[in-house]
């Protein structure tokens, strides 16, 4: 049995939403439980009883505005915290939320903890490619600053992401550069190539460039925090505002328009779902030891459900015992 | 009379959409004169014969995969070569290339010469926004690693040329971010925020983040090359995965799509148009002495038209001399 720490207060749509999705996991997932943190009568409002789905209660949660590391430290009792505390604690094997993701971060790295031998884990979310496959990418943005030591980890696990939760059996590896030529980039970039293609465990594909990850260049992308943040906002907010467009087009066409957009509804429906980056699952703050998944804070129902499917995924395969022992062995072999 | 000297070699459509958009240039603006270098014979095919346009013959050329810097240093004779010792020399007063994009940075540093007072020239372009205005970001990638003094100096720089070349009153400028918080990114964008903060000739707005950018959230945004070119490069790849996707989606989508989108063409077109990054001009090597301007190498006619046109302007309002007068000023400050 799976056991799954559940924040049901956080996000937009909190708790409807969370224990919507949770309803349709536990009828889909015979082997996971679910341990929902949060208000127990509104959490019951929602909730199909089961008896793999257990309610602790608590009045306190965190907000989508307060400041993240604070959050943690003074709301012992928050929703998010309790959840983080099962996992540290064993009672459950990983944490979801909807909530806070500055706060989700440092709930993973104060109370979760790290992986020893993993410097600084990073945020990794599978972003839609075109042919539909998708690639992982990290860092997202958990940390403003990394260095080479820091991106060789995320190639390492990135493809351990890849292999075990996407099935890939050979993730090939790029890193995020301006260029795609060897020498290109800053000394960040060029000190991060030569320790990815002196690392034989990789598939190291090389340099990719920004232009050409949503045609599926790689299956794992290599990024500093910055950068990769901006990078998927930019990709984020293009999609958002190309579709506002399109939708704008059809609006201020006139009644052509507007029967020609009827006849292509399904398809533009169709176009709008592969590029629907919640149906992907949520992000993952990766080097930690569970799982701590962040589900987008506009997260419906079915994103809910996507997600615990990725988390129940991620336990099966194991990927982060998988981890733990990969990262034992290379302190190992640098003793 | 406005002299621009013209790489007529360079790009995927070379000579011929060079110089039919040379011609239409010369037939629109009546106070231009056109250069143009390259080969005499090639370009005579296609050129409108006018007493305000001379042709310098030359056999060399540099290709898209000559390696820039050596290029520039060792193929004298070559066209874009020729063009950039013209400006220097003073025969003409600004040089527009479609051609090798490392190549005309290396002629604009090494043959044109920086603006006294400015480090990094950085490349700046205007970007098509949801709104139609535009904004102008820079570094896009002259550069792989700036510090916060390039930055600010990209601020100065971003503001003159909005107000100048697009007639914008008081530029908003913002900071590429992580975040919008005044505390936000690594250790360069919370020391450029400071500088920026600090310089009461900007209008300074704050952080912006990359997600916003299409949304027109400021006039003019500046980031370090690296992050600026991945960001640019995003937001390119992006909107075009998703035109080939609604292409794609409309061919699958069996004989209703296709009337659809029939009765959408018109609309559709005009949303195409709207995200035109070729028709906002070229690409500005910005802090040189002189206009340095790359257009886009898949330029067609009526893209270099635009170019010349955005040249024209640039010399027009005398954005270069003020800048050489405004960075004159602060060293000045500074003794």
């Amino acid at each position: 049995m799976k056991k799954i720490a559940i924040d049901a207060m956080g996000g937009d749509n909190a708790p409807k939403a969370i224990v919507e999705g949770v309803n349709q996991a536990i009828e889909t997932f015979s082997d996971i439980e679910i341990q929902l943190y949060g208000d127990q009568s509104k959490i019951d409002a929602y909730l199909v009883q089961s008896d793999r789905v257990s309610v602790i209660h608590t009045d306190e949660k965190i907000h989508s505005d307060d400041e993240p590391a604070k959050a943690i430290r003074r709301k012992k009792q928050a929703s998010m915290v309790l959840a983080a505390k099962a996992v540290k604690e064993g009672q459950a094997e990983a944490i979801l939320s909807a909530g806070n993701t500055g706060a989700l971060l440092a709930a993973g790295l104060f109370v979760v903890g790290r992986i020893k031998g993993v410097d600084r884990p990073g945020l990794l979310s599978t972003i839609p490619t075109t042919n539909g496959k998708g690639f992982d990418m990290l860092d997202l943005g958990a940390n403003a600053e990394n260095t080479a030591a820091h991106l060789h980890q995320y190639a390492i696990l990135g493809s351990f992401y890849a292999k075990n939760v996407r099935g890939i059996a050979k993730p090939r590896v790029g890193l995020l550069n301006n260029g795609t030529e060897a020498t290109k980039g800053d000394s960040l970039r060029k000190e991060t190539y030569d320790l990815l293609a002196a690392d034989d465990s990789l598939t190291f594909v090389g340099n990719v460039e920004a232009r050409d990850l949503m045609s599926g260049v790689a299956d794992v992308v290599v990024a500093d925090g910055f950068t990769g943040n901006a990078v998927l906002k930019s990709m984020e907010g293009t999609a958002m505002s190309i579709m506002g467009q399109l939708k704008q087009a059809i609006k201020s066409g006139g009644l052509k328009a507007k029967i020609g957009a009827l006849l292509l509804k399904d398809s533009l429906y169709e176009m709008k779902n592969s590029l629907d980056y919640s149906s992907a699952g949520g992000a993952v703050l990766f080097g930690l030891r569970a799982p701590v998944v962040k589900s987008h804070g506009s997260s419906d129902a079915k994103a809910i459900f996507s997600t615990i499917k990725q988390v129940r995924t991620m336990l099966e395969t194991n990927v982060v015992g998988q981890l733990v022992d990969e990262f034992a062995k290379e302190a190992e072999n640098n003793d």
